[in-house]
């Protein structure tokens, strides 16, 4: 099959969980889309597939890519490691079948495709080997602080994207190192996330954000939320610019 | 006149440059505003207008609110801060003359309002006064990783934001302390910032992008390009994602 023939791969971000932040290019492109991969829980339909609804063309094939491994396998274990690329390998072939029948397949993916995307398995495997674009979407952090209505970063402020998965004192260490901070993977971390700010003094200013943009979200003080494991959808946010004229 | 009345801020994130990269909300927000006001330099449109283009209703008010001040005045000296503050606390009572009289008022904000945005600076002055509401954007980060095609961050990356202004000792320091980084303030700064990129050992993986997301974008390895002074819209890209599986 000669290269001209071949389809494309579209990395399409979905943005934060409103349908109506996605981007009008998000938009023509899922409309106009042979095939729609998403990656998803077994017999989930995934965030991603839940935020773009009915935006689909009729005659779509979905393409759904289910996880083979749940949470209860430690990450670093070596069988989780093979199980997971070798997963990422397969979804890949799947897709790349598609793209050799010269279909368009996009790929969903929450928030912004390369940043912490799981549509990025997905291109390292197959952008050198068909035309591929990749459309930004809004991230969940944007969304989160939207939704808060906090002014986080101005003129010369650093901002922090940090896992909220870090030791405890390498978290409290760059809480105390830059003006901003965003804090992902909350979840069981929270505590820990909570004594890392007291640490670096920062904790009064922390805002946490759970479901930024969705229909139930909800935001408090870091300081008044208790510790309760917080859902997948949540962030810790820090905002920077003291020096406000 | 009672509180009912009044009319509603709107920060409206215009995303990186591209006109389909704005959202729906984006779309139909500006779509109904009765004004619609953004920051501009004496004479210029400012590119939040340049990229909404033809979306304003036929009857809508624009209101440019245009610096008073040029780079050439330091920004660190009192005459600057003072003109600046001055500036904007006039800004914010003339978008307020309208909300008074219940007008619904879309402020223009490239990439993400709240990001480094020029809206911030109404936000703090009108929120505690006025309805707000903020619509977060497509940053130009995303534009312009999405641009190069860039994975940028997985899993527990760090991922920090510089400014390009930076001492070239912090700058180096902090380039060695994460694993992605997004140099902004390019400009006149690409110089040091190679050669802080040099020191911390990680120049060869930067990736120099100017005017992602607009129609004369282009990229190029930061090892590669010359040391000619950077347009505004141009960022430093360094990925992190190094354990690949």
């Amino acid at each position: 099959m000669s290269t001209s023939s071949s389809g494309q791969l579209i990395g399409v971000g979905t943005g934060p969980g409103d349908p109506e932040l996605l981007t009008v290019k998000a938009v023509k492109t899922l409309e106009r889309a042979d095939v729609v991969a998403y990656f998803a829980k077994q017999g989930k339909n995934g965030n991603g597939r839940t935020i773009v609804g009915d935006l689909l063309k009729a005659d779509v094939t979905l393409l759904p890519l289910y996880y083979p491994v749940t949470t209860e396998i430690d990450k670093c274990a070596p069988d989780y490691v093979s199980q997971i690329t070798a997963f990422y390998d397969a979804s890949a072939e799947m897709v790349a079948a598609h793209l050799r029948e010269g279909k368009t397949v996009a790929v969903l993916s929450e928030g912004d495709p390369l940043f912490y995307g799981s549509y990025m398995h997905l291109h390292v495997r197959l952008a050198d080997r068909f035309p591929t674009e990749v459309i930004p979407g809004v991230t969940a952090m944007s969304g989160c602080w939207s939704l808060a209505g906090l002014p986080m970063v101005q003129g010369d402020d650093v901002l922090s994207v940090l896992p909220g998965t870090m030791a405890e004192a390498e978290l409290a260490r760059r809480l105390g190192d830059t003006q901003a901070a965003v804090i992902m993977k909350v979840g069981r971390n929270l505590p820990k996330i909570r004594r890392a700010l007291d640490a670096a003094g920062r904790l009064n200013e922390a805002i946490y954000v759970e479901r930024g943009t969705m229909a139930n979200g909800t935001m408090a003080p870091l300081a008044s939320r208790d510790d309760a494991e917080a859902p997948y959808f949540s962030l810790v946010l820090v905002p920077g610019w003291e020096g406000r004229p």
